[in-house]
């Protein structure tokens, strides 16, 4: 990762946990509070993969078969048509199609690994590799407040689950529509939100791709907080740019896809798949759809700037054949993710995918058993950006308090488990092992003294007490438990400091935009 | 597996499924109450590991040093001393100091496969290789009934475990000690408890280990249900036998496991590790001291009879430093059953860990999150024998209808995820990409059509209904469903038949052990 993020640094605080030293992580521990800031996971396991060579050349083989048979659609946009014919593709009316090995040649340029810078460094993140990245949920026009009440997300509450994200320890990234501000008007939202990604967090966040003209003004506020030529050098945003599955990129995605990409800024990639939906009901068939559209998606944005980082991103679900409801957390999905996630390593691209998925309403335990599987299965297929890692309800229509800070508990389990096993003298433990010997136990060892602060993961919200003693507490359940959890972290929140100049920038340059258009809301 | 069980085979039923056909299979999905009962997973993908060869290296050589310099204690049995000495170890009062290799060159006979027969010898299930055999929670003296309350759990209890986990498609073996049925005496309800497994279920079960004259009541029941030479010649009893760890294997657990592997019945060797109690705060040192307790143990039944079945087992958890409490779904035990499952394979032993494990006092988010968090590493680990797939709650105190019908529908999906992707031409589905094309959708086409029934995994607890579905019909959370679930299941419980005679024959035998002593309730 590149770690010379100059123009950032000056601006940046140096993390809370820098400033409070061990003794204050102490204390936030033991209250259940935010305890030290953790930087991205660097993953010390090996992924898990559930398909061989032979399935792999297979799938591969097959998407080339789509891409040159059946082709793409890009629709709405003649300059991407335009350029699709340049580079040596049939282009037929919106369709395109690939001449075999064009899509791979283009992906060359685009870098395995890349950094995105955050305005405080120890937040920079790198995408790619060993690194895995954890965002939270994107995108539900509605929330489950703290007082239980299923309502339209405000602009309040966007606020709030981005502070939640900046003091969440293995949140590493702010992400962007953690809910969607529907009291804000349709076409200036996109304003108040990243400017609460710039002021509330010092995370790295991610940009408005509902139209060309929302991309280009998140660039330009990046430009205010980074300054203009650290913008144009290096990533300072990241964005979700979906397929409209099956086959076909639309105009919207389009047009912010070319804004980043031109202004070297990151886009994921991703297939939308409900599978038996928009793909095939199979595994197979829905891999070599997703790597098909990924191939042309991703292509697309070395045409537009040769180097631009670029994510092969994968939304897997299926519906339920029944009532042709999304499902989560089932095996089809995890396999798609597992094999996906393969694909992607052979093309040489960073992976998304994941996060922690349900169709559940409540924070339940159908919610906690299927977000734990998808989490699983996110985790152990070495996904670098993990999107909806946090709050996601409700098959993505919510976005939950109490589901956020269940989630940001498995979050930081995932985080200790990446770690892998300790084979170091301590690790081993011999002495310990002499020393207490047959029939005796290991709580006062010196081993133990040694090491129980850090031994095992404490969760934050997990009651691990007697039956007695947990029905002396009321009786809590784990949703009760995080409720508490948000209101207090949400009390106890403070602002990261920011340049007083930049700031105000930020202000002015929202007050003119504004100013510059009526409100819509359609 | 070795399938010419005949003695089994005259008195079993031949299953559910194979009498109602396709059109019954159907209509039981469709009102949510048990499909076809699914043999034992053969898993088509590979094992995940933790530690490369150096790292296992490591914790083998750790382990032997722990067997030669500090040993194991065999407590309170002169004749498991005396088998030790004439083997070649060095025995000391009751400390036992092994040769280095020892124990290694006496599991040499241990088979790494072996059948264990059911009554109904389309439910025997294979021990060991690529299966995975899911038994329901094992030891609890308390249950959470269907009314909400929490109580000691009865004979009644224990029966209606032993039916719902006989007619649930997931769950390949019947268990043992489901719960602990505390209104009959304790030194009788060893044989209400065989005799359910044997005439509520056909499939295979387990035998008693609280002292060796009930493994050696639980042998003879086996006699008369299997016949005299059956038994001697095959595996129909497996059994939990559990190390006191540290280091010690006790009078009772010594006196049960002599009892079964003379009459070559399975064992499961077994330390019982709260990692910072009963073990070191680290996974290494963990792993290390539970190696060195299953060869001692493992190989103590190769000298009792050489070539007896015997599983390495693990039974994970951490400590919570602060409380002392069991914690349960966190990092560490789970790279313990990892690491574990890895030192089994290498030993060729089949490997028991895991099951859906929570510290939870409901089946709430926390359940749910740790029970997943289990299950995932224990499947994925490569587990053969998985105790407390379903229904276990509070740390083991407490065995849960809700929490068991929760968990079976996750072992579903645990068994469609271990088939693996379909590589078929079905699998690939190329026609139907070819056939839906760009910006159409998938859900009518012939593909589609032909493979909706089977694509995706149906939960029977998941609600993926709409919103204003879910809320005209109760709000209901997915522990009221699974409530409403399970008393259907049992309202609808039909026993599969038995042998008229054997069955008289278990009840006169069991009745004239209950006459010989008089009751004991300690």
């Amino acid at each position: 990762m590149n770690e010379e993020a100059a123009g950032a640094a000056r601006r940046g605080r140096t993390g809370r946990a820098e400033r409070g030293g061990a003794a204050a992580r102490r204390a936030a521990r033991s209250t259940g509070g935010p305890g030290q800031q953790l930087t991205y996971i660097r993953r010390k396991l090996p992924n898990y993969e559930v398909l061989d060579e032979e399935g792999l050349s297979l799938i591969e083989a097959n998407a080339d078969t789509v891409l040159e048979e059946i082709g793409i659609e890009f629709r709405g946009d003649a300059e991407a048509l335009k350029l699709w014919r340049d580079a040596g593709a049939d282009v037929e009316g919106e369709r395109v199609r690939f001449p075999k090995g064009l899509c791979r040649a283009l992906l060359k340029t685009a870098p395995p690994v890349f950094a995105q810078h955050a305005r405080n460094p120890a937040r920079s993140v790198q995408i790619g590799g060993d690194a895995t990245v954890f965002a939270p949920v994107y995108g539900p026009p509605f929330v489950r407040d703290l007082d239980g009440n299923r309502r339209y997300a405000t602009v309040e509450d966007f606020q709030n689950f981005v502070k939640l994200a900046y003091m969440a320890p293995s949140i590493h990234h702010s992400g962007g529509t953690v809910c969607e501000p529907v009291d804000v008007p349709v076409n200036k939202r996109h304003l108040d939100m990243v400017y609460a990604h710039m002021r509330f967090s010092d995370k790295p966040f991610m940009g408005s791709v509902t139209a060309p003209e929302r991309a280009e003004d998140t660039v330009a506020m990046a430009k205010i907080l980074f300054g203009e030529d650290f913008v144009e050098q290096n990533t300072v945003i990241i964005s979700l740019i979906n397929a409209n599955s099956p086959m076909v990129f639309d105009e919207t995605m389009l047009g912010a896809a070319k804004v980043y990409a031109r202004h070297n800024q990151a886009t994921i990639i991703t297939p939308f798949i409900l599978a038996g939906a928009m793909s095939p009901v199979t595994v197979a068939g829905t891999l070599t759809q997703v790597l098909a559209e990924v191939l042309a998606g991703a292509a697309f944005t070395q045409l537009v700037r040769p180097g631009a980082p670029v994510v092969f991103g994968t939304f897997a679900s299926s519906i339920s054949m029944q009532s042709g409801a999304p499902t989560f957390g089932t095996p089809e999905p995890s396999l798609v993710s597992y094999g996906a996630a393969q694909l992607a390593r052979r093309l040489g691209l960073p992976f998304r995918t994941g996060g922690s998925l349900t169709a559940s309403k409540v924070s339940d335990a159908q919610a906690a058993y299927e977000s734990a599987n998808t989490l699983n299965s996110t985790m152990l297929a070495g996904t670098n950006f993990v999107l909806h890692a946090a709050g996601w309800l409700e098959g993505g229509l919510v976005s939950s308090y109490e589901k956020f800070m269940m989630d940001i508990d498995q979050l930081g389990m995932q985080q200790s488990f990446s770690a892998g096993v300790d084979l170091s003298d301590n690790g081993q433990a011999m002495d310990a092992i002499r020393e207490v010997g047959p029939g005796s136990h290991y709580l006062g060892c010196a081993h133990t003294q040694a090491n129980f602060q850090t031994a095992f993961y404490r969760s934050s919200i997990a009651d691990n007490n007697s039956f007695e003693q947990w029905l002396a507490e009321g009786e809590k359940t784990a949703h009760q438990r995080a409720n508490q959890l948000a209101r207090s972290w949400l009390d106890s929140y403070e602002a990261p400091p920011i340049d007083e100049g930049a700031d105000e920038a930020l202000k002015d340059f929202i007050a003119r935009r504004k100013g510059s258009m009526p409100d819509a809301f359609a």
